[in-house]
């Protein structure tokens, strides 16, 4: 089935600021409130979400294979279920309704009013329940830094990690949408130079730049998923805040891994951009040397070409962009990550999420964590208002972005901007 | 509120065999479906499954505050959402209903016909949608074992341990209830002196004898649970073997913890059996030297006294009894696990599991994987057909059971038994 809504001649009756995120050409899925409570499934194009419950409700999805209520539900879970055939399906019908040439829609008020609203009208949610999340740890720049400054600068790399798509499970109760702040987390640390730790406030709270795929229910309990069949499971990614605080995860983490370093929270962009809408920015991804094993070697570009970037807005000033990297440095892609992930027998569900890892670059200003772009506290950054930043600071926002970009058309995330505040004080 | 249902004097009009592990002072929660092909929430006692969802159709729980279709439903999470005091309510009126002085259902034929039925007429299913599973390491002795073999026989304890609940989280998705074979799992290993992995099905795969605890909706996010108050969140425990593969976790787990030798399985008994159920056996757990940090300090005995069994039964031949151990030689409590998971402010919803870890007594048979039993495979164990094991053969099914037992009472957990099967082969 061709993918029509990518057509980058089309345009839309719904105006489109110059360099939104969220031309026709993207159908990102999504799911908020309306200023009247409801909440639905939706999209976006330019500075306007639609309702697609209503839609379906007024009849927009005839000749579609759908339950009857599949759009006025609450997560995105159900639809990713119904597989890659029906969201393309979907995605082409919603270009087709508001394509400028379709009086449909366009041309009767009284459905407009029903399904249109202004974006700062509506409240995004989760889009998905998620009920596994896992983080991957797949670029090999920041794979390199930490292991620089915590182990051994001469052999950074460890034996596994051109090998693997090394990766483990975080905490999915904890994942929430963009605007939602966050508390900075109290927690045991060894103070260094101490063999006794104390009970505080982290002091070293930090944010991961990184993407997450979102993905369908690929394989029963035992079955693996090939690497070529992979990208068919991904539904669509979203963009990813990692939080960790540093010093709590360098006093836990071994030998079971990060724990309360990173499940006080990690934050999420809303809407879920879909592979489909990506595909023209694919691209080749760093050469693998050695040769990863059989069950991971695949052919053609599985990496895509999307540009990255991170800003901290101290409270009451201007943000400074503190790092800009690119989805296309990690080393293992997606379809390595899931062929990794179940070729254990590993079931996947729909609506699971699988981050990335730190996505840094090989320039001092691509890292992805303050943790590198600082050299561990060393080298602070100057930020537009006078001040340093070795870490996060109470009252921080912290927004991430991230957009696709050729001669024809510009296909964006949006942002995941989060505030961190002070430790939770129990009323 | 009392707990009548714990009354060591009532007897019940249902045929309760000597030792069974469902006397009417348990009254343990789960989910089953009926020959019909209903799901049901149900209690047991004996060898009998009780339909709660018809029991309340009957109007059995009259004047007890619940939603309508409570216990008409294909989990517990609602029940365990609505709180202590609703569980205790619950379980007296379970308790009394089927105490041999009331005649209300004894001697109701048609109401006997719908809600008993026999355990062989049941499937057990999972008893609550597990949203995020947490995996601690709290048996002193199985991390001083394990410290041994791996890593430094003098400093087994790494320097954390002593002072933090260590834990890191599991995958959900593969959780299943007993009964349900598992496959061994596929993956890469690195061979003894080689430096390239190999692909194929892990040669060594375990079990891990545990016990979990099934949560409640406990706080919001950035909000913690101090540990006196941590038991009021703790619906109740069931058996836990935490299947792993010891060739692909030792190549994978450093730096960020056990990921695919973990998460291609993880199955539990069925029955949730309540704290309350459990309260005539709570002891003192052993003394932690140095004191904890003052957000895991607690007064009172927080351990309970579950003596836990494992069996390994070869294809068509009697099993062998290889571990006897107990929950009380735990180090941490669950209330700690539980204070110090929320310390950060993570959130921790109804239904959420919490394994123990491994849990190893201080004698060599009491050693609650083969890992540590047969010390990593250089002691192999004589099974009664003859035949010997250094880890789970292709075929083998591994059977955990535990219950606890004073002079008047046995309060048990059934088991969870488990068939290894050869790797999955796509059809």
């Amino acid at each position: 089935m061709p993918i029509s809504a990518n057509d980058p001649t089309r345009k839309s009756w719904l105006d489109v600021p110059v360099n939104s995120d969220f031309p026709i050409q993207n159908i990102p899925f999504g799911v908020f409130i309306t200023k009247d409570d409801v909440v639905t499934i939706g999209t976006r194009i330019g500075d306007f979400a639609i309702d697609m419950g209503a839609l379906q409700q007024l009849g927009y999805f005839e000749g579609i294979e759908l339950t009857d209520d599949m759009f006025m539900q609450d997560t995105l879970n159900d639809f990713i279920s119904d597989g890659k055939k029906t969201w393309r399906l979907v995605r082409n019908r919603l270009a087709d309704i508001f394509d400028v040439v379709n009086p449909q829609l366009r041309d009767n008020d009284a459905h407009k009013e029903i399904v249109i609203f202004n974006v700062n009208d509506i409240e995004m949610q989760l889009p998905v329940l998620i009920g596994d999340y896992t983080d991957f740890y797949s670029s090999k720049e920041h794979a390199t830094n930490v292991g620089k400054m915590f182990r051994d600068p001469d052999n950074a790399l460890l034996p596994n990690w051109l090998h693997i798509p090394v990766g483990y499970h975080g905490r999915s109760s904890t994942i929430v949408p963009s605007g939602i702040p966050v508390h900075r987390p109290m927690g045991q640390t060894l103070p260094n130079g101490e063999t006794q730790p104390v009970f505080g406030p982290s002091r070293l709270v930090d944010f991961e730049l990184e993407t997450a795929f979102i993905t369908t229910d690929a394989n029963i309990m035992g079955e693996n998923i090939p690497v070529e069949e992979a990208e068919d499971y991904i539904f669509g990614m979203v963009l990813l805040n990692d939080w960790s605080a540093r010093d709590i995860q360098k006093w836990e983490y071994v030998p079971l891994g990060p724990f309360l370093a990173k499940n006080f929270a990690s934050s999420i962009s809303p809407w879920i951009v879909t592979l489909d809408a990506l595909e023209p920015f694919r691209v080749a991804s760093p050469k693998q040397e050695p040769t990863p094993l059989p069950y991971l070697q695949q052919t053609g570009d599985h990496a895509f070409d999307i540009n990255l970037e991170v800003a901290i807005a101290p409270e009451n000033a201007e943000a400074t962009v503190v790092c800009e990297s690119n989805f296309k440095y990690m080393y293992w892609t997606m379809s390595q990550q899931l062929a990794h992930h179940t070729v254990n027998g590993c079931r996947v569900n729909s609506g699971d999420m699988m981050g990335s890892g730190t996505i840094s670059g090989s320039t001092e200003n691509s890292f992805g964590s303050m943790l590198e772009l600082t050299w561990g506290g060393k080298n602070p950054l100057k930020m537009n208002d006078g001040t340093e930043r070795k870490f996060i600071n109470d009252g921080d926002t912290v927004i991430m972005k991230g957009y696709c970009q050729n001669d024809q058309v510009r296909i964006g995330f949006g942002e995941v901007s989060t505030k961190l505040l002070p430790p939770f004080e129990r009323k």
